[in-house]
Parts: C-alpha cells; sequence; structure tokens
C-alpha cells in the first residue's frame, strides 16, 4: 500500500496518530509513506522515519519542486501546499501509479486493503461525500460549484498515471486565479468544480466517516450503523470540522478511541 | 511478566480480547499466560496458544489437580473454580514466585508494568477497593465480612511464595463450610473475609478502573479524571457489573474502546 501525506509541521502529531492507527489495523499489509511536503525541518523527517521503522511501515520524504508552482497565484490564502494533492502525479516518481492519500485527521480502524484494492475503471480518483448533517453545506457547494455532489477530499484513491496525463498544472492555476473569490475550501473546490465527473463515488460510512455525524449514520440506516456496526465495518474515521478529539473538550462519540491512539503513538 | 487466568470456555472469546489489548498495550514486555482451569477443551486451548504466539505471547496450560479439592464442600453455587485464585501458589509450577491474576472482563489500555514491579513488602496480594458508586455495595460487604476494605478480586497481583506457605486448602474449605449461606459472590468474599489484612491497597482509578463509573472518579477528582487523564494513566479498565461491552446495548462511555479491540482480537 502506498499511502500520501502532504501537511505542514503543526500536524504532525496527528499524522503520527494516523500512522500509528494504520499499523496496527492493517496487520500483514506493507505500507509505503509518502511524505510530500514543502516546509517540514530535517528533525521533524527524521523522527517521523524512526516512528514509522519501529512500526514496520518505510517513509519516503518528497520535497516539492518549488520550480513546478511558479506560475501559481500564491497568496497567504493560496499557499503552493493547496495544489499539492492535484499534482501528484507531478510530484511523485513516475514509477508510482496509485496512492491514497489521507488526511492527518483521521483514525484508520479497520483493513485499508479492499479500498486499496478498488478498481478506479477509468476514474481519475475514489472519494466519498459526506451524507448526514453536512448535506445541506454540501448542497449549496454543489450550487455553488456546478458540480452533481460534493466530495470531500480528506480521502482521495488517485489513479497518478492518469492524474499525470490529465491534470495540467497550468490550468488549476488558471482556475484558480478566476474564481479566487469563490473559493472556501480552494483545494477541495478545486476537486469537486474540476474533476466530479472523474470520481469513483465512494461510500462514505466505510471510507470516510464523519465522525461528528454517529446519529445521523445510525437513522439513515435505520439503527443498522450502531456503535458495534461501525467498529466492525467502518475502516476510516474522519474527525473533520472545528471539534477536534486532540483538544480535551471534545464530546463525539469516538473521542474516546481517538485519545487512546494518541497514547498509542507516544511510545 | 506472568498472567494468571481462570476462566470456563464461555469466557474464552472475552479473554482472546484482555490479551489483545494486552499484546498492543505493553510493547516490549514479554508474557508468560498461565491458563488455569478444569474443563476447557483440547481445541479450545490449542486455538488460544496460536493466538498468544501470534502476539508474541507464550500460553501455559495448567489443568488443576483434582485430588487437591477432594476436601472441598462443592455445590452448584461452589465449584472447585472459586478456590483457584486463592490455591494458585499450590496450582503453579513452584519456580513461579509472583503472578499477576487478571479477570477475562478487562482491557488494558496501558502499560501494566509498574504494577508487575510493584513490591508487595511482605503482603500476599496487591488488589483494590473499587470507590465510587459501588461503595455503599462495599461497606455493606465489609459489615458482613468484617473486613476493613471490600477488594475487588478481578486484578491480583500475587506473592506465590508466602501463599505457599501461608495458605492452607484445608482451611479455605472449612471456611466455605461454615459459611456457605453468607457468601455472595465466594471467591471475592473470602479474599477479604479471611486475608484483608494481607492485602497492599493499590489505587483502583489506575490498575482497577470500574469502567461504570466514570462520572464518580471523575467528580472525585474535582474533574482531573477526564476522559483525557484516563486514557493517559489508567492501565485496566474493568467492565464489572451486569452491562457487558461485548453486548450490543451497552451504553458507558469506554463501550467503544471494547468494541474496537473485539475487533482486533478477531483478526
Amino acid at each position: 500500500m502506498d499511502i500520501l501525506v502532504t501537511l505542514n509541521e503543526n500536524y504532525m502529531p496527528q499524522l503520527r496518530v494516523m500512522l500509528a492507527s494504520l499499523a496496527i489495523n492493517c496487520p500483514g499489509e506493507r505500507a509505503d509513506i509518502w511524505l510530500l511536503h514543502r516546509a517540514i525541518s530535517p528533525e521533524g523527517v527524521r523522527s517521523l522515519n524512526e516512528f514509522c521503522l519501529a512500526r514496520g511501515m518505510r517513509l519516503h520524504e518528497v520535497r516539492a519542486n518549488e520550480d513546478l508552482f511558479s506560475g501559481a497565484p500564491s497568496t497567504k490564502q493560496y499557499p503552493p501546499e493547496m495544489y499539492f494533492r492535484l499534482l501528484a502525479g507531478q510530484l511523485l516518481p513516475q514509477s508510482l501509479e496509485r496512492v491514497l492519500y489521507l488526511d492527518p485527521d483521521i483514525l484508520i480502524i479497520n483493513s485499508l486493503k479492499p479500498l486499496w484494492e478498488t478498481g478506479l475503471r477509468g476514474s481519475m480518483f475514489g472519494a466519498c461525500a459526506h451524507t448526514g448533517k453536512t448535506e445541506l453545506a454540501n448542497s449549496v457547494s454543489y450550487v455553488r460549484l456546478g458540480s452533481e455532489k460534493y466530495y470531500n477530499s480528506g480521502v482521495l484513491l488517485m489513479d497518478l498515471a492518469l492524474m499525470r496525463r490529465e491534470i495540467a498544472p497550468e490550468e488549476l492555476f488558471r482556475y484558480a486565479e478566476e474564481h479566487r473569490r469563490e473559493l472556501i475550501l480552494p483545494d477541495q473546490d478545486m476537486l469537486n468544480a474540476m474533476f466530479s465527473g472523474r470520481i469513483l463515488d465512494l461510500p462514505d460510512i466505510i471510507w470516510n466517516y464523519d465522525a461528528r455525524n454517529y446519529s445521523t449514520y445510525f437513522l439513515r440506516t435505520s439503527g443498522e450503523a450502531d456503535t458495534d456496526w461501525v467498529m466492525r465495518n467502518t475502516a476510516i474515521l474522519h474527525f473533520c470540522g472545528r471539534a477536534k478529539p486532540w483538544k480535551s473538550m471534545y464530546r463525539h462519540r469516538f473521542g474516546v478511541l481517538y485519545k487512546h491512539y494518541m497514547r498509542i503513538a507516544e511510545r
């Protein structure tokens, strides 16, 4: 399994928690972690490398080639990092044909193998739209961006070979320039506005479970998706939104699990 | 670390969950598991042995010598198993000098090493009295049994050498015979009635946290023992009482963690 992460140094503690949960819950899977970044310190990378080795994972550092972004509109709101996901084809080694991008604010609680082995059947991405409470916000977004569904970009299975052929950096930069007033979450919005037709729709309840929305999943499945079901079937819990489980006042159901993995990641 | 478990076949699934949590949360500790029993099938033992080996632990089967119990009053309410803990000195190999007994309905969430290394300073046992909601029941019990505190027998650090010297099987049997009307939980009651003066008192919030009593621990510590604190400091969550986290309607806070480990134990 090749896992892609792109983040800045502030999210290194969360990345460790995510990787610790990956190591425990995908036993027997070889995991290669691709760290694509611009500004993480050599000490930060070295320490993460040790962390990965101790858990049987291999870390590969890829420092983004700044030249690629010379044509990008760059402001504080639009840092080069916002293009890392969509330009992963160009930024990662040519030999890689597929990668699974994961946000750092997630917990892996069951095997990722079935996701990793999902055939994309000509789509460039596999992704999930969050159902539930966020649907109103999603409707606004798909009217706003003209896409049919609003996909969350926190879990993205990528066909890198297709992306290399079909995504042109200058088109991304042009889009960003032309829509700079409308983009709220620039990278996620661009994924939806420019590529929603190239996304294979995957079930969020399995691969990108919005950890705030237990009751909605529960009701939508007529009570099937209770805690037992989630612990047995869901593979990725995504702690999206403003309330974060690494803070002390987090009140949602899966906080206790996150905090336990924080402790495991410290060892 | 030498861990003692005594159970019947019905509790094998819970034992696996407990051992899976032990393997993850005491990394780098060699664990020898002593399974003391009377009636577990050879197939059950073989399968548990594989489970342990896959997690880096060694299983040792000890079939209880029935002769030892020939003088015991035996009824349905008083099966020979009730003496296994108190007679562990006689039942386990002479070469073992110390063992940590653990109930199967617990989850290990932090290292047991500090408990394992606790000096008993002449006490025969290290044990915890449950504080909190159960205190009323405890007061009744210590009036009933004449002991000062009512210790829970689910986590017991044992000095086997002392136990061999000081616990006489026939005295246990005589006590059971004479008090057969009063004993509610015969083994736990006998531990308290006969040996409370020989127990080193350990903090339950660390080593035998009653998983039903989050609010009481929280209030008693003036809010210090919140979820973060428990995940960081508590080593043993004990799911005692009638509500069990492996059942679907369990409503307490740590159920989600238990259910996650149930899944880990199945792999």
